[in-house]
């Protein structure tokens, strides 16, 4: 049967939009095809460009890297949560209790505010929804799986707490989804970070697949 | 239904193996825990580095980057050719034609000698087996959608003639495959690039989802 992809990741180039403080990106000429026969490039950037995952170890001291994580969480069937927020807005218990049902151990939630509309806008890191820490909780108690977000960080008033109980409680985090909007309520999503040993993080190519 | 998920990437960590003149990786603290709350690194490395897949802006001016491939070509059905291979070892056109009923317009061929084995081994880029001219020319006249194979290249004798028949034939490249031998002889292919818009290659999480 044939299947339909949704792209969920935002483009990566020089320059591209990245958290303020972060490393950046910037995109080299190494060889060229006039010269060399081929073209390669050389790309600095860090482990939180873009669309990108979260591993424990990037707020938890001996936390798992990304190449730790097991291929089977970051595949499979996901649930989108449409919660309409603006600059500023606020997702709290209440508004994630509407979902109860999916709310289930091992579930891979995505998060559609429409925030993505923003990238590459004044304030799309710093400026945009987030759920409290009540809402947080909420997740970690349920030992949901992974917890995926269109905006850059789930994150705002209290962004230390909130990642630490969602990875104390084992969740993975997917920020920076793109097109959630042109996503069916349920698909199967694919997030596989690339293979950096240890590390806090990793860019992805995050899909939606759809049948 | 619990799927397995064989994991088809090699490891990326600061000075892994790198072809010969490409830019190697590198990878450098830029946020820590005790200091800033939350890890960040930063990541210098080339699009080709380790596991990767080639765009035919590789080796094709105007050639489409790794943005412009459909993920649906990268995602589905493949199927493992086994052709035990060893040092300087060829593949010709008989030998994939032992696979016939395989080579089908759109297919996803993964090609395994067996070589991933000397992955971190002295000779591992420039003295793998390869495929011959012929052969390349074989699988572009059977318009194959996905080449991938766990050497360094598919071509050593004559890399920019072979990697141009694939390429004008618009068949995708994926190199330096890890653990094949792992593989069923079908399964389902993951190897969606980063979305480096324009640039000639990526490295991938290469994976297959077995049912």
């Amino acid at each position: 049967m044939p299947v339909r992809i949704i792209d969920l990741s935002h483009p990566l180039y020089d320059g591209s939009p990245s958290w303020p403080g972060d490393p950046g990106i910037s995109v080299a000429e190494h060889c060229t095809i006039e010269r060399d026969t081929c073209c390669v490039h050389r790309l600095s950037l860090g482990t939180h460009q873009g669309t990108h995952i979260d591993a424990p170890a990037h707020y938890l001291k001996g936390g798992a890297g990304v190449d730790s994580l097991p291929l089977e969480r970051l595949y499979g069937k996901a649930r989108l949560l449409r919660i309409p927020r603006g600059r500023g807005g606020r997702i709290g218990r209440a508004d994630l209790l509407r979902f109860d049902e999916h709310l289930q151990e091992g579930a891979r939630l995505l998060v559609h505010t429409g925030w993505d509309e923003q990238w590459g806008k004044e304030g799309f890191f710093l400026e945009g929804p987030c759920l409290d820490l009540d809402a947080a909780k909420l997740l970690a108690e349920r030992k949901i799986g992974v917890l995926g977000v269109d905006m850059a960080t789930p994150a705002a008033d209290d962004a230390e707490a909130v990642h630490h109980v969602l990875m104390n409680a084992g969740v993975i985090i997917v920020e920076g989804l793109a097109n959630l909007g042109l996503c069916p309520d349920e698909f199967t999503l694919v997030a596989f970070p690339l293979r950096f040993e240890g590390l806090d993080g990793s860019p992805v190519r995050a899909a939606a697949i759809c049948q």
